[in-house]
């Protein structure tokens, strides 16, 4: 307890600083489901990155260790607790500073929710275009520590492709700025983007300068189902010569468990691609020839926005419809295109040997999965096997060229795998840039590395 | 001289190790004008990053300077030698290792000139988009190592946006692998974009993974000419909203030497923007509308690709059209995009304080601007002259907000204006994360950073 008095006589009496366990417990975790975490001795509801400094210099000579959080809608446990920790909380940090129409950019504290910045933008033409499906909780200084992905990023790139600056505090204290607001700029090492998808482990990201793009035109939106995700993964590796906006894959298993709770609309097949396109919408029939080539079943498409958002409903309640079937370990790797078909095959084979329901959704022109295994809810000796298989799916993507994760991170479920793809010279290399930047190694320790 | 010994003993008779001055002297500098450099004590034309990693050794464990080169072709000094130097030259590896037009990904050795692997794509309907004015002469290495950018950046982003993975030789000797060949990976800190734009001072990278992109169609071209820079500047910020794959700008000074040579085919008007549309052409005349509001004098429009080269050809012959007046400085500085007609203004204010021709030419789009200054041959007084208003141009940039370098790089001509922009801390941040890859500062020291 003595920290608690002594952090809270650093801080001073402005800061918001929670003890109460009621509050702290729901600070401790994400929403990653099975990583451990405990609730932390305080919670910092930070208001400026002065505070920050402050709480970091008494966290650091003391080496308590600190935790960052945005929302808390990570899927890694990245933004996990135990006992010793002080978690700092940005979500009250949550204004957009300047939004600078002519130059594209917009600077925003770290807690703003990223759907806020994209309607701020809207009102310019503009957009803020990266989309995790998170976007209407989460925020922006999350979305950057963990390099979040999204639907539109086949065509438009992940959070780092839009980050140009930010302010960082150190865990020793030093408030910097990294970066610049130009659009091209080689001045400096790129520490911006090694900062990008962090996760929390490097410094704490207090302000970001993002881009802004020109809002693109409303969508086509084109639905195609296959009798197989062989022939549906195949499809999208050539529709991608479309440059689509958008390019989603949903297996058998994912589309009866919608079914079963909203009607779908079609007959459930093998498996659905779901394409937007954002620029020429009359390729649309073009690609739906395409998709003849693959076996298509059948294959609608409209420009008109009411039916766009019917037809991705099968994408938007996928995990949801899974999750109303049980507990569910959502998964996360990103494999080459042209493996998809093979590590669908080998996550099916995986989910008749251990006896577990495998939905198979994800962002097929990214090559980016999400295998999500479903138990029922209190049966241990699933969970177990469900763990294990989450730990399988991992391997099967390593084993085909992929990695352990495409757009949730590393967090405090994957640092496992991270040595199948790294050697250990780059592995020291990467604990040496910690050291570097937290000589103490307070921040978010046993994360990400 | 021993050095040059021990080394070739400790290379092996197969390596490609040059003493010969006459030669060695053609190794020793970039395309930077006033730059200085001595020829090195010896040439290593590596083979492979077997060979790199022996040199390195040696030269880690002797404490000699290493500076590493593609074409030669850089524009800051980044890869000028001195007498003590070792020139490590990977233009002898140029192999494309593979070409996955499936993944849209290539693998190439560092030494592949740019426009090869553009080529090789174009086959099956991709590209290698990164468009450097060199990109006929430069390497992929040389481009990353600079990350380089170009004319079509505006809409695709630089070097570093096409950058997956990468193998590199630290100064150590360990080979090792960084990144992804996936599209998506969060698996580990971001190494790869440290390494890209760190200018040989981190390590030397032998083979990259990089992006190919569908092949945009035949572009649209349109040239526009206004009555002055502060009037086609403000047309270019709003013609972002075309997403150009091409957006430049140049000044009457450059027009006027353009015209000296050869006949532009247009009246020499205060300014001229180029404009490229790779999407929907039939936005061109919207285009000109646009630049209406900003006093347009003349514009005209294409989309026949014969055409398109001879409306491109005042941009493209803006530097050597300078060249043909003297000796010149080619800065390179990047701005808001709102900031450019100020710049302009107070350049040209420059050009008529130091009594200098000074031609203002670049990627409008990107607020990266390429003022050019010319002297006569030979005349010192007027050399000097030169130098300091290269310097008043960087400062000019920075005061508006802008960087010292949008895309040439630091090399070692713009150490000097590096603190401006960045606090000690991130300075001694930037030597900490030198030190961690290469310990004894043999990496090109002095340069970047």
């Amino acid at each position: 307890m003595s920290h608690l008095v002594a952090l809270s006589a650093a801080l001073g009496p402005d800061a918001t600083l929670i003890s109460d366990s009621d509050i702290t417990a729901s600070y401790s975790r994400d929403h990653a489901p099975f990583a451990v975490s405990a609730p932390p001795f305080a919670v910092l509801l930070a208001k400026n990155a002065q505070e920050i400094s402050k709480a970091l210099i008494f966290a650091n000579e003391n080496k308590i260790p600190v935790v960052t959080r945005g929302a808390g809608s990570g899927l890694s446990g990245g933004a996990n607790s135990d006992a010793q920790s002080l978690v700092i909380s940005l979500e009250k940090m949550n204004r957009i500073l300047s939004l600078d129409a002519a130059n594209q950019i917009a600077r925003v504290q770290a807690g703003v929710i990223n759907i806020d910045l994209d309607t701020a933008a809207k009102e310019h033409g503009l957009a803020y275009l990266p989309d995790p499906a998170s976007r209407e909780w989460s925020t922006l200084g999350g979305n950057a520590a963990t390099n979040a992905g999204g639907m539109c990023c086949v065509k438009y790139g992940v959070t780092t492709a839009h980050v140009r600056a930010l302010q960082v505090v150190l865990a020793t204290g030093e408030i910097i700025e990294l970066g610049s607001a130009t659009k091209k700029s080689v001045t400096t090492y790129d520490l911006v983007h090694l900062f990008v998808g962090s996760e929390g482990t490097l410094g704490i990201i207090t302000e970001l300068t993002l881009n802004l793009e020109i809002r693109p035109a409303p969508p086509a939106t084109l639905i195609a189902t296959f009798p197989s995700v062989t022939k549906a993964a195949a499809a999208a590796a050539v529709l991608l010569k479309y440059r689509p906006s958008m390019l989603e894959i949903v297996d058998q298993t994912t589309l009866k468990a919608v079914q079963a709770w909203h009607p779908l609309g079609f007959e459930v097949a093998g498996s659905v691609l779901l394409m937007q396109l954002d620029e020429n919408h009359s390729l649309c029939e073009a690609a739906l020839e395409t998709c003849k080539k693959f076996d298509l079943i059948d294959g609608v498409y409209s420009d008109d926005p009411a039916d766009a958002a019917d037809l991705i409903r099968v994408r938007k309640l996928a995990y949801p419809a899974l999750e109303r079937m049980g507990a569910t370990l959502l998964d996360d790797v990103a494999l080459p295109i042209t493996k998809i078909a093979e590590f669908v095959e080998k996550v099916e084979a995986l989910s008749r040997e251990t006896n577990l329901v495998i939905g198979i959704f994800g962002h097929a022109g990214d090559g980016n999965m999400h295998p999500t295994i479903v138990h029922d809810h209190g049966d241990t000796a699933a969970a177990d096997r469900a763990k294990q298989a989450f730990a399988r799916i991992v391997e099967i993507a390593q084993s085909l060229g992929g990695t352990a994760s495409g757009e949730h991170g590393i967090g405090s479920i994957k640092q496992g795998f991270v040595a199948n793809e790294i050697s250990p010279k780059v592995a020291a290399l990467q604990r040496e840039v910690k050291k570097t930047f937290d000589p103490n190694g307070i921040l978010n320790p046993g994360k990400k590395i």
